[in-house]
């Protein structure tokens, strides 16, 4: 016998509608796949013109959350708002009616989602959101259900597509940040006020979320360690290539026996790593267990489809499974506080020296790095005096140190004469 | 309340041996992060020796299938033989004893699925196979929970390590196919017979199970066109290399309005592709789905603990979902009578020609091509015809075009006293 699910939309902004399309446009092909035969039974939006473009037909508008709500026929909500105000708010009104929620909210999800698991579970309903990580790749998915057996050592993604963007235009074609956001703003990859995507907010987002799920426990998104990329200089990316390293925004997370660290920052990976070679507007999550080894999700990771397919999946998911697959972290208020997160992280380092070219300099640098501690794998000078009034451009490659320790060395050589730090970035192999 | 689970292991081999590591050694993280109790309660095994070195207790060293079947703490049985014999009898007896099976046995579930899966669905019992393709990549899991809300039109993999290790050597340092064969051989990614890995049946297996998931319907492996890496020329490699393209074994399945297409073969693909930079023995498939866009899953495709994470991460799925997932394939012995096969399937050829090296004859060669509705995208000559008795290489990139009309073209150009064909390779964007 075939299974009949309602659900409801709110929001038709762009996932929104692709959903509405998607569900409309494939209900015969899930009813012979997956022998369900899901029904949209009530859109909420305000936009009417946005509601007549998608044709939604005058019984399926609804009038208020509370309707929705109050709809016997809906058995899932699916909430493409975005936000924390009016979608939360809609989301807990569907989750205490013991509707089933799936969100594409990231933010919602990174600040919330231990208040709303709890008003699920009470309802006894689930909460799914596939497509607030990483757009149509399943990677929620495989850490719940497809790499469950290992010990998930490490994490690293390029899980936002307008950085990702920016930085392959600064890679491939040598333009400036400046140039490469204004074109990538022409092209709607980003948004008028860039911020929330160059300053690594939603890459934040994204990473609490999934490594809240790979690492078992609650990682807030305020322990994330955050750098953008808005200062990020076209002349350290044209050295990086030179000596064999792709500069990305990455979202890294480690799990040792030592705690968790979580950061988003500006990062330099061999050229060979399989991330190096994702480019424009695709992400890819990256992960390390113990038993797999590495394993690579590489995909689409925004746009109105590839997020609708995660939204979709979700929905099905929930339709033909009975159990509710909450988060496998333990999901109590206190959880974080057992947590020891590090924020004196190790990392190798590329470092930017502007020094006077002449004798002793490089020995000076030296002594500073050596008494912090600090293992020098390789100093090169690019470029030669005459540029820039008797300063050159030293490039410093350390072995693996400790932040702080960098830290230190850096406001050591910034507070000398020697010269001025001009870009410190990380480097992950 | 934990939930108990008790499972036997058949065969101990590479997988078995590791699945068995894998499940004692994160016995107390699956209670804790799973909340379910995985207890190994019996192995079977001739081989006493490996038993030993694996330091199975005494207890759990079964005597007979029979006696595993009969066990009733035994939940999940995890067969881990290979091939169709003795694995299949095995296999049938547990499902029969409403056990549930969980399997790394593609050359079995590509040859007997419907069967097993008749009988698991008669007795109420789940068959789990995701270790079956693509080691500790958990594209099954991916195909049936996670893109679900796809119609995939396409699939490539890289489904082979044993093949692509020797086609990276080729590629990568120039060494013609036997010695690439011989250093796989010694470092173990080949065997000693190497036919199942470098004829293709082992991607043609892999390509069965995977497409019938994909495409919602049986996809038989013999249906599946095969050809093998054993006759490819290192000095068709560094040509392609020089043109941008990359050559791998790939295994591809289409699937449209037209019908479906399966092809096991090496294939040149651009070098810019995602899966041109798979290398080595890492595998890879890459996804179209009509709302997702693409999506690429990589990683380790056999080993030890790549395949137990797979093998595990089934068994922890059975445990924890009471709804039992089967292929989303209409299961009857007559499906497959339903599906349109296409053989004289589409692509675009890379033909490799010796000719005289003489006026006319390139008009000649287009002459045939051209009646057998073949357009041509570029004919290059590489070398001059002092090296080889007045005759020189032709290179022909064609658009697409159907299988057969590059067969007759070829036919004709060998039956004339033009040149021969040396070789044709099929070529995907």
């Amino acid at each position: 016998m075939k299974k009949r699910v309602g659900v409801a939309i709110l929001g038709l902004g762009v996932v929104g509608g692709g959903t509405y399309k998607t569900l409309v446009d494939h209900r015969e092909f899930y009813l012979k796949t997956q022998n369900v035969d899901i029904v949209v039974e009530a859109v909420l939006d305000k936009n009417r013109a946005r509601l007549q473009e998608l044709g939604v037909p005058e019984e399926c508008i609804a009038g208020s959350i509370a309707e929705v709500v109050a709809n016997p026929a809906i058995d899932i909500v699916i909430e493409t708002i975005g936000g924390v105000g009016i979608a939360k708010e809609f989301v807990m009104a569907a989750l205490k009616e013991g509707k089933t929620v799936v969100t594409a909210n990231k933010e919602m999800i990174s600040k919330c989602s231990h208040e709303l698991e709890r008003i699920a579970r009470r309802n006894n309903c689930g909460l799914y959101y596939e497509a607030s990580c990483v757009g149509g790749v399943p990677i929620i998915r495989t850490l719940l259900d497809g790499v469950q057996a290992n010990h998930i050592t490490e994490m690293m993604g390029i899980v936002n597509g307008t950085t990702n963007y920016i930085l392959t235009k600064m890679t491939q074609d040598g333009k400036d940040y400046a140039e490469a956001l204004k074109e990538a703003q022409a092209l709607g990859y980003a948004e008028f006020d860039p911020t929330n995507d160059v300053e690594g907010f939603d890459s934040t987002y994204k990473l609490s979320i999934l490594s809240s799920m790979a690492f078992h426990t609650k990682v807030p998104y305020t322990k994330v360690h955050r750098e953008g990329i808005s200062s990020v200089s076209v002349q350290d990316i044209a050295i990086g290539k030179e000596i064999g390293y792709t500069l990305k925004l990455l979202a890294i997370g480690k799990n040792s026996e030592n705690g968790i660290e979580v950061r988003v920052h500006p990062t330099f990976i061999p050229s060979a790593h399989p991330l190096a070679g994702v480019s424009d507007a695709y992400n890819a999550v990256y992960l390390r267990g113990d038993a797999l080894d590495d394993i690579m999700l590489y995909g689409k990771g925004a746009g109105a489809f590839p997020t609708a397919s995660a939204v979709v999946s979700d929905v099905i998911y929930a339709a033909t499974h009975s159990e509710i697959k909450y988060s496998t972290y333990k999901n109590t208020a206190t959880a974080e506080s057992k947590v020891k997160f590090i924020s004196d992280f190790s990392s190798a380092y590329y470092i930017r020296l502007s020094v006077d070219d002449k004798a002793g300099v490089l020995a000076k640098v030296s002594g500073i790095f050596g008494r912090n501690g600090i293992s020098i794998v390789e100093i090169m000078q690019k470029g030669s005096s005459s540029e820039d009034g008797g300063r050159v451009p030293l490039i410093i490659i350390t072995h693996k140190t400790k932040e702080n320790s960098v830290k230190n060395a850096v406001a050591k050589i910034n507070a000398s004469d020697i010269g001025t730090v001009e870009a410190v970035i990380r480097v992950e192999a």
